[in-house]
């Protein structure tokens, strides 16, 4: 078992109350105690004070293991990128034997083992080189990566879906300035999945056709390149919500041709840098919209997975958190020219 | 139509794709231009410069319409509370006609007209005074208020749920630091609401019995009293979250008994002290988690309203956004015993 997990005595859980009907992980390692989370800001570093920074090159022996990097020679001080082990992971990939789901526990609800993969992919080994400042090719192979690391989480029969995901910014929830992103891998199917699911295959089952192989309207489209196309959605949860959609049918990021994720770096280098100069450099996520590992074969025809990029420009409030439903004040057609307007050609 | 809708000529719109398969508000009013949304902290003025608070007592003609007041003598200038209308509201009640769903928008996706009531309840007349600095006779004065309108809006047909929701802080969504807390009427069931109601429907197929009126957990409980328990949730979503819950099962809040509000109040204002005490006076949110309006007969077995109390105190990040599984450092069983550490006694 890995050392973090062992401050509090407690290993993490997964439960679930009928009432939310939502799966919630419990991590006591990433809190040393409950009334250490009193409110305060986050803070980053100083961006360009790598001295102490784990994920800098060089410093490689502050990290948790390694668990490949590009190239793959391990004893190469060079690298471009690494995929290590999160120092402080929400799931625990050393739980031993299985993750049943327990009902009787006294109160109306499930709990089960908190087994799963949390891994980091360091982008870059320069501190103060971000994202949409590397290369289509680069971005390229961050994107390769991700694709290796969940064909290896793949042959675990117990991981039902992979989380891919990127927080740039405080206020975006990065703990680490040095530019990185995340996979976390989880023993269930989370909730926003199992619903986008739904939704696709009622569209399916009512028309015949993919929701994502129709979103065709010129006026969310932001950007269109030999694989991809980057629109606002049509409901768009949030201001200035971006997609990223292969043009080609296919269910599964990790599935996707390797030749082609130069094209996708290339579509989402130029979107973070249109919504840097358009929305003044603001904080952002981005998530990579998959399907679940197991997935049924009558599933695949109306399973279409999409990058999602979300900038962080109003914070949600207790009307968010209490529906579901969130406000946005821009229509995605406002959004789509604002982005369309920048004049920058795409890479890749 | 009220004033401040027309600015950008457009009206708002509710949106549902099949991919998110969820609804979302558009909602142009409170945005004049889409790029006026640059990343920027929300600031809070300051909490005793209230010489421009439309909020205030004698500032009353800078604020939209009143509904009502208490005392109800709208000429009576010693009110208690007000309930207006928001002067930005994310739904226009003005709307005319039908609001049908549209399906056929060239994407796949539907829409209907953004109508729906969006008010304020100013809680207190004086600039200074929070809600837990009230007696609990007062807070029950503004829980009534909540009730009433809810029972206005009820007449109304086309009105599927009322969300009563309170933010407090400016990193939990408040833009006005004068006490209040907000009701927002929609022509829709959110996605929050329907899977709260799926998941008590299923536990209550299985069981025969309602999953709230089950939560008496006592490592769980924080405080009870004649009509209430308060109690963090099993799965809580949030950590240090919180849900206040009627003893007697009762579906929809606006129609629990008006002679037990001032012991919800009573209750809320423990909590709320208790919170401010253990987490060093968090930004929050509470919610009224009430049952639709149109709710069949068959369905009040299994729905239960609570009021849920969420102190703000980690941001969200890309996993939380793209799963909606979130995940809480604090398990519920020891944050309810940082809560129960309080001894304050429960008023009201």
């Amino acid at each position: 078992m890995s050392s973090q997990g062992q401050n509090t005595g407690r290993r993490p859980e997964l439960r679930h109350d009928p009432v939310t009907n939502r799966w919630v992980i419990f991590s006591p390692a990433r809190a040393k105690r409950p009334t250490d989370l009193k409110s305060k800001s986050p803070q980053n570093s100083n961006p360009n004070d790598n001295s102490s920074c784990p994920f800098c090159i060089g410093n490689e022996h502050e990290c948790a293991p390694e668990i490949f990097r590009v190239p793959s020679d391990p004893s190469d001080p060079n690298w471009k990128l690494r995929v290590i082990e999160n120092l402080y992971p929400a799931l625990n990939r050393n739980l031993e034997g299985p993750c049943d789901v327990k009902q009787d526990m006294g109160v109306p609800g499930l709990a089960m083992g908190g087994f799963g993969f949390h891994d980091v992919v360091i982008e870059n080994p320069v501190h103060s080189v971000h994202l949409c400042d590397m290369e289509a090719r680069d971005i390229g192979q961050v994107l390769l990566a991700y694709k290796k690391r969940i064909q290896q989480i793949a042959t675990v029969e117990s991981i039902k879906y992979v989380q891919v995901f990127k927080n740039h910014g405080a206020s975006a929830g990065a703990s680490m300035s040095h530019s990185h992103s995340q996979i976390l891998a989880l023993p269930i199917i989370p909730s926003s999945v199992s619903a986008r699911f739904e939704g696709m295959n009622e569209y399916f089952e009512k028309t015949g056709k993919c929701s994502l192989c129709e979103v065709q309207a010129k006026e969310l489209l932001i950007d269109e390149s030999t694989h991809f196309i980057s629109v606002v959605p049509f409901a768009a949860t949030f201001p200035f919500e971006i997609w990223i959609i292969p043009r080609a049918h296919s269910s599964h990021f990790h599935e996707f041709d390797c030749e082609k994720m130069v094209y996708l770096g290339g579509l989402l280098k130029l979107m973070l840098r249109k919504m840097s100069l358009q929305l003044d450099n603001p904080p952002f996520n981005f998530m990579i919209q998959t399907s679940p590992l197991q997935v049924k074969e009558s599933e695949l025809f109306y399973a279409h997975w999409f990058l999602q990029i979300i900038p962080q420009l109003s914070g949600v409030g207790g009307f968010e958190i209490g529906t579901g439903c969130y406000i946005n004040p821009v229509f995605p057609e406002d959004a789509a020219k604002v982005m369309r307007e920048v004049n920058l050609p795409v890479e890749g």
